[in-house]
């Protein structure tokens, strides 16, 4: 018998998305909900629902995570991951990893099979060899358009006043992390994040998205869950996700708690992004602070979802 | 003109510390508090002291952080460190870095000339080259203690088990995290943390000090600063700084807000730790759930100082 009504909130990155990747971003979104909604109605746990949005969401090459990752300093793909269970407080990361499809599914790896909770660089790759994980080709996982871009931003740091200020119709494709929330029937919450970081990063450049309670990705069942997107240098400084988490402990709702966390980021440190939220009462909240960002919600078997500020679409699941 | 009276605290890392090591972890964090000190009273800057005094601790082999760091699963050293500073909230750090004998060092750098926060591995040790940060020889920075330590504990489970939760005397040496929390004549708040990690882990493990605001290092100057240490997976799980940040944010005094933070840790998710903390009006804090923690403060031109939970020693200084 089911005591909670499940709920899932995903988001598909915070940022200028430009028109020729809108529909994609929605229609991932939309899928990502769907599958981890269909996990959570069949009695599935958040874990589980978390981590199959965001394998979808990694395989999208329109997403900034896996399949489709930016490319770094030197041309590379380096991925970050992280996964946070709501429950036993227990957490799995991995950051700068290569040749993997599916960091996310590392990351619980990481935090189910090693007493550690962040894997970096070729340690996280020896692990993935132990657990058996297929190598892949790097080149498998890069787009044309990511390669475009990265050919396109000589300098990270045009890259960050770019993307993240501006929205450039003229640039080849888009990106941002990827990111789901997740509460199950029985009440747990879980929370995922995954990207590929920012085109031109530096090797070994690690953001948000792995800093599990910085930002990426917080989970606690009494309170709620978060997975951030954005900025990850200002989502770091100003620790997002736990600060979120804090202002509902205070007694918020979850929709302003968000709000009034991503102000705060905007005017103390100059930073945009978005975040997606479950309060432990079951509430999904929202909200951007950049121009855009993919979201989708499924509840009550009702999907919404949206890209624009005040874009709000809605569709009874069958 | 001295607007505010400057304050220091350092800590060398909260475990079991074996008695035959006892005087020396003493030693280094006075040492280290008095050199921060004296920077403070002639008008240095808080990122200046804080810096000045984890080279110290990591200089010094006693601690678990530049020298004696602890070996890995592989035999081999890989550090974390990571600065923040309270004004600017910018931050710098640096993981699973190898070669080098400061990372605290090649933290402050990651922050001031580079747009990330956080460089690991490889990565970081590119960064290191770029910034002409001189390569040493992995062996120069390997103790015998910690040789001995690496091969008397062969699983990394038992070495969580027996540091954190039990004092071994019969242990060859000891280790753990170091960090500094100092508030300058300006008001300016800046926190620092370095270690070498758990004998043992994993290659590629990240502990929670170069996680800024999760619980290694965090420092704003409206509310304060926060170096903890401990079982970094614990520590991570809880969000320690943050919360002890979010704590003193709603009212809470900075050593209510320590001791009440690590209760939780305790009851949470059983984790042991320690932490040292500055608030916003210059009151220091520290507090410890291990059987002892290395700490000292300097304000006032007096120094005090400990290692077992009721002792307190003072003297001034000229």
């Amino acid at each position: 018998m089911n005591k909670v009504e499940p709920v899932v909130v995903i988001h598909g990155g915070a940022w200028a998305i430009p028109e020729n990747i809108s529909d994609a971003s929605r229609n991932g979104v939309k899928l990502a909900a769907r599958k981890a909604y269909e996990i959570l109605k069949h009695g599935g746990s958040a874990l589980d629902a978390v981590e199959a949005a965001v394998v979808i969401l990694e395989d999208e090459p329109v997403f900034d995570a896996g399949k489709g990752s930016c490319l770094n300093a030197a041309g590379l793909i380096e991925m970050d991951a992280s996964i946070m269970d709501g429950t036993s407080l227990k957490a799995g990361a991995v950051a700068a990893v290569a040749n993997i499809s599916n960091p996310i599914c590392l990351a619980r790896m990481v935090m189910e099979q090693t007493d550690h909770c962040l894997l970096v660089g070729e340690g996280a790759n020896m692990f993935a060899n132990e657990c058996n994980v297929p190598s892949v080709d790097p080149s498998s996982l890069v787009t044309e358009a990511c390669l475009e871009e990265w050919q396109t931003f000589e300098k990270y740091k045009s890259a960050v006043d770019s993307l993240f200020n501006n929205q450039i119709n003229s640039l080849p494709l888009g990106h941002d992390t990827v990111g789901a929330v997740a509460m199950d029937a029985n009440g747990r919450i879980a929370a995922a994040t995954s990207t590929g970081g920012i085109t031109g990063k530096r090797v070994g450049r690690v953001g948000d998205s792995p800093l599990i309670g910085n930002v990426g990705t917080y989970a606690i069942d009494e309170i709620g869950g978060v997975s951030c997107t954005g900025h990850g240098e200002s989502i770091i400084k100003i620790c997002l996700a736990k600060h979120i988490i804090c202002l509902m402990e205070s007694g918020m709702r979850a929709q302003e708690a968000v709000e009034q966390s991503l102000q705060l980021m905007n005017s103390r440190v100059k930073g945009a992004g978005g975040a997606i939220c479950i309060s432990a009462s079951g509430e999904p909240a929202f909200h951007f602070t950049t121009e855009r960002m993919a979201w989708a919600i499924a509840k009550a078997d009702v999907l919404s979802w949206g890209l624009d500020p005040n874009e709000s679409n809605v569709e009874k699941m069958v």
